[in-house]
Formats: C-alpha cells, structure tokens, sequence
C-alpha cells in the first residue's frame, strides 16, 4: 500500500450536531479537512431522534461529497451533541422540551450512529459531549477549561483529553445561570417589574415590546403586562432567549447593564467552580452570549487575571474543529499545534 | 311577607375555587353562615373546566344539603378564583399547566355559571379575583392591601371594595417572585451549587434527598446532580413548590436562612409596590408562605412600621369568608365590622 493510498484510506468525519444547525466536515489523518456540510437541527432532545437522524445525514452527504471521498474510506465518525459521552449530565431538556426517549431500535447512541448507514458510511460512531468539542475547537491542549454561554451555560474541566468536572450545565428551570435563556428572562422580568411599579423603568421595556409586536399604550401599564404574560406564556420557556440580545442593545441603561452585570458574574462563578491550581492550561469560551458579546468575555478575562492565570483565553465559533480533533484522537492521531493549525486553518477556508 | 320569610329567601353562595380544594359557604343577608362544603381542585387553569366545574358543584350541593336551604331560596352565588374579574391580569397557568380553553358552550365565567343549574340554583354567578377575596377574608375596609404568597404570589391594592392595582402575580416563569415555587426552586438550585461547587455546602441537600428519595452518595456529587435534574423536569416546574418547607426546616443553616430572607425580602417589594399614601387601610396576608411562616409575615410586619404604617395586619385561611362579603356587598348588603364579625364567627363554628 502506497502511502498516498493510505492516507486517501484514512479519513474521519466530525459531527457537531446542535439545537439550530448541524455541520459536518471530512478530515484526514494529517488534520486537513477536505469537506464540509451543513443539515438542520441535530439535536435529538429539542427535534426528536427523526429529525436530528436526518440532519446529521445531510451534513455528513454534503461533507463527503465536498470532499470528494467515498463513504467506505471513513474509517470512524464522531458526532458532539449535548448530553453526549458519560463524562457529562445525561441528556436532558436543555433546550427546553420533553427529554426523548430514543427510539428501541435505536438504542441511543446507536440510532447515531445508524444514522449513516444510508450514506454508506459503516465505521463506527462515537458521541462526544458539545462541551468538549467547544474545548478542543479552541486548543489541542489535553488540560484547561470551557466556558460556553448559548441558550444554556456550563463550564468543564479537561485533563488527559476528557472532561473531569462539570459546573451547571442544568438547563433552563434549575440552572443556565447567565446563559442566553437567563438573560431574556431577566429582559422580561424587569419590564414586567416596571409596569407594575416594583422595578424601575427601564429602556428595555419599548425594546421588548418593538420586539413582540406588543402595542405600547404609555397610559395602561397593565395592557402592557396582560399581553406580555399572554404572549410568553404561550412560547416555550427556553425561547426567552431570543430576548437576550436586548440586553445587549440597551447599553445606557442601568436595568440592562446590571443584566450583563449578573449574567457575567454568574458565568465567572460557574467558570470558577472548575478551576484548580493543579491544572493551568487555556480557557475556551464558546457560545453567543461569549462570542457576541466582549462585555462577558472581557469581564471573565479580568476575573481569571485577577486570579493569576496568565493562560491564553480563546474564542471558538462552535464545536466542529474540536470535534475533529476529538475524531482525530480517537483514532491515535497526535493532535500536536502543527495538525491543530492544519485542521483550523483548512477548515477556515471551506466555511 | 313576614320578616322570617324574607330573611329565610335571601341566602347567597360563596365559593372559594382553589387549585388545591373548593369550599363553598351558603350565607344570609345578615352575614350568617349557615352550611359549608368541600369539593376537589376548583380551578380550570390546572384541572380543565369539566373537573373545575364538578368540583364547585360538591361544595355547593355539600352546603346548600348542610344549611337545610333550597336552591331556589339562593339570590346569587359568587365564585373567587385565580384570574377572576377584570381587575386582574387574565387567566394564565399560574399552576403551572397550559392554559385551557373554555368549552365553547361554556364560555368562560358563563361554564362556571351553568356548573350550579344541576343543583338548581338558577342564580347569577358572578367571578372575582382570589386575591380580593383573600383581602376581605382579613377585614370589611373597603381600602386596604393583600399580600398572598401560597403556590404564587402577588399583592393588591383596593379601592371601594375594588381592586385597583396588582404587583407581580405574573406565575412561576415571569414572576411570582417569592413565593412557594420560587422558595422551592431556590432550595432546589442551591443543592445543585452545592454539588458541583459554585455554591456553599448546604443542610438543604440532605433535606432534599430524602425528600426525593434519591440516595446520597457522599462520594459522588455528579450522581446526586443526574438523579436531581432527571426527577425535576419530569415534574411540571410548578411543582417545585413542594420543596419550599425544606427551606424553612432548615432554620439553622446559611444558604435556606438566606432564601427565607430572599423570599421575605420579594413579597415586602412586592406590597411596597402597591402602597400609596392615599390609602391606609389594613393589610391582609395570606397563601401558605404567610399562613405558616411567620418569619416571612414579621418581615413584612417590620417593613410596614418601618414606612410608618400603623394599621392592623391580618393573617387569612383561605378565600372562602372574602367570598362571602363579596356576595353580601354585590347583594347589596352593607358589610360592616358587626355583620363581618357574625360571617367570621358563623364560618368559623361550621369548620
């Protein structure tokens, strides 16, 4: 065997699977990535194990045949979803809905890894927590931290390539504290604060209703309430955090900054929770609260500053070059900085 | 027509529809009560119109049977329940459940109407708000306060008998800050801290492990937070009320000392919201948290005499004698501290 044809023979697909979108990519043994695919939601707990089957299938499709690879020449597949591998919570509503149970002839992790079956793909598949994907998009370092603050919000502690400890990660009703969900509920709490007179007025209240549609009759504070409750009621809880970004957008209001304020604080304490002197590697901060919004970061940078850490702080867009990474070792590839910097930047270059 | 006959003909019925249990108290013009019944959960938010509707049915016939008074001797029945009358915020699933839809041949406040033609009362029904009815459980004063923190909180302004503005009441989600969800839920996410180290240790977890049955691995942290987080999202959110006791069970220990007083320190915002100057009537408390907890009532206690109010602070059971002056001020009836110190006393002899 040549050796082009055995790296033509050893190809990976990586898989991050999440709650809006799926991506996919094809990488080979040297951490190139040749191809990329993009499906719908791939989340099994928010869209059932039907539909994220089918996304993931999509992606993948795309990815090989961007790639120009055959499905017999994948020689594994690991996909990153939430709740997956045991290092991490069991899977849970973190997008809101009723937990799924897999289908029996499905099995879980199985169903999957069935999932690529009709694409000829037979390797098998593994299922990595998002959380660590997040991680290893940012470094190949095997120690150091996450932080991702998105609809939800947890922070993770990896050593020797796996996940050790896990702050948050609860999901909407008992945990998420500073994730995006947090900060829209808190968007509608202070302005339904306001009109009723137990908060102050805030700026956020002529955002909010500009974004619900909800008429604004300065003279009936009580309209304002009645179709607010109406309106967020009738939504799933988790969806709150399409307010969020308004928090954001009042940047002159004292409601609104103290929102950050404790959305950022709360995210620095469930990083903290994490942290040990026995481990000093880098800290990767994912998500779109973390990713749109410097305030957090920055207040996060300061907070690990203050404590000493002098480690790099990165931010990645989402999982898929960790989950590559993720694929890669798995498959007995040293993830060094040179095939990290390979894998990033021919990645860059297809998306 | 003799006085007898005409005092004997003019009988009203109260009924206080709770999510919980009904009771239902059939009154005379003078303020006496004359029978009292029970039937199950009254309200449509939680239970559905039909069971609602069969359950006020219970009470009444329960007491029309134990007053030895006919139906058609009755002038008029009035119904207090959550979202009643128009003064307050419309109807939402304050119990947690999804908002259901009035039979179409029901329509509303016109299906509890009809619920009372089987017992042959063909009276009008009229709804009120749970909240007043709370309000003159505690006094006649047609100017004054309620502050109710049961399942949901919220407080109220009355002006000539009427309610003129509310605070909070928004339900578990939006608000209801406070109250025994939010009390539960804070006892629920500190044992959470706890386990993966964002908080302070805590008595709470012990409390809430055997209160859930989840053994208690002191070893594993991460076993006590799968165990939690899968128990809790299968219970409805509202639920969560069930585990306030714990808080108030553990009087020695920092983290629940610091929810009661969380939880005091809510309900006080939220009275302070409704207070105005112009009114310095009494102040009427009720719902579980106040009824059982004094700590949570001499908080509020403090806080008014610290704002210079001097009236009396009434603590309340329930809806159900509220409901009866409401019934005797829709009659007509002049309800003043005699004619409520005879329903008070008649009410109290029947249960």
């Amino acid at each position: 065997v040549s050796d082009t044809e055995s790296v033509t023979m050893a190809h990976h697909v990586a898989i991050d699977a999440g709650g809006t979108s799926t991506r996919a990519v094809v990488v080979d043994v040297t951490g190139r990535c040749l191809g990329h695919g993009r499906g719908g939601a791939g989340n099994p707990i928010s869209s059932g194990w039907e539909a994220a089957v089918g996304s993931l299938a999509d992606a993948v499709g795309q990815a090989l045949s961007a790639a120009s690879i055959p499905a017999y020449a994948i020689r594994s597949a690991v996909v990153a979803m939430a709740g997956g591998a045991s290092a991490t919570p069991p899977m849970r509503p973190v997008e809101g809905g009723p937990r799924p149970e897999p289908p029996a002839e499905a099995g879980g992790e199985d169903g999957i890894g069935n999932a690529l079956l009709p694409l000829g793909v037979t390797a098998p598949v593994h299922v990595e927590a998002d959380l660590l994907a997040q991680y290893f998009s940012g470094t190949p370092a095997a120690e150091g931290y996450a932080l991702v603050a998105g609809t939800g919000a947890a922070a993770i502690r990896v050593e020797d390539g796996s996940i050790t400890r896990v702050a948050d990660g609860l999901g909407w009703l008992l945990g998420d504290a500073g994730s995006g969900f947090w900060i829209g509920r808190e968007v509608v709490r202070s302005v339904l604060s306001a009109a009723d007179g137990r908060g102050p007025a805030t700026a956020l209240t002529g955002l909010l209703l500009a974004e619900t549609g909800i008429p604004h009759p300065a003279t009936d504070a009580r309209a304002v309430t009645r179709g607010l409750v109406d309106l967020l009621y009738s939504m799933r809880p988790v969806h709150l955090a399409r307010f969020a970004p308004l928090a954001f957008a009042a940047d002159e209001d004292d409601v609104a900054i103290g929102i950050v304020e404790g959305a950022a604080n709360a995210l620095t304490d469930t990083l903290t929770a994490v942290l040990t002197g026995d481990v000093d590697g880098p800290v990767v901060l994912g998500g779109s609260v973390l990713r749109h919004q410097p305030r957090v970061g920055d207040r996060v940078r300061e907070h690990l500053a203050g404590l000493g850490r002098q480690g790099p702080v990165h931010v990645v867009p989402d999982g898929l070059l960790g989950a590559a990474v993720l694929a890669l070792r798995r498959a007995g590839t040293t993830v060094d900085a040179a095939v990290f910097a390979r894998a990033d930047a021919s990645l860059a270059r297809l998306r």
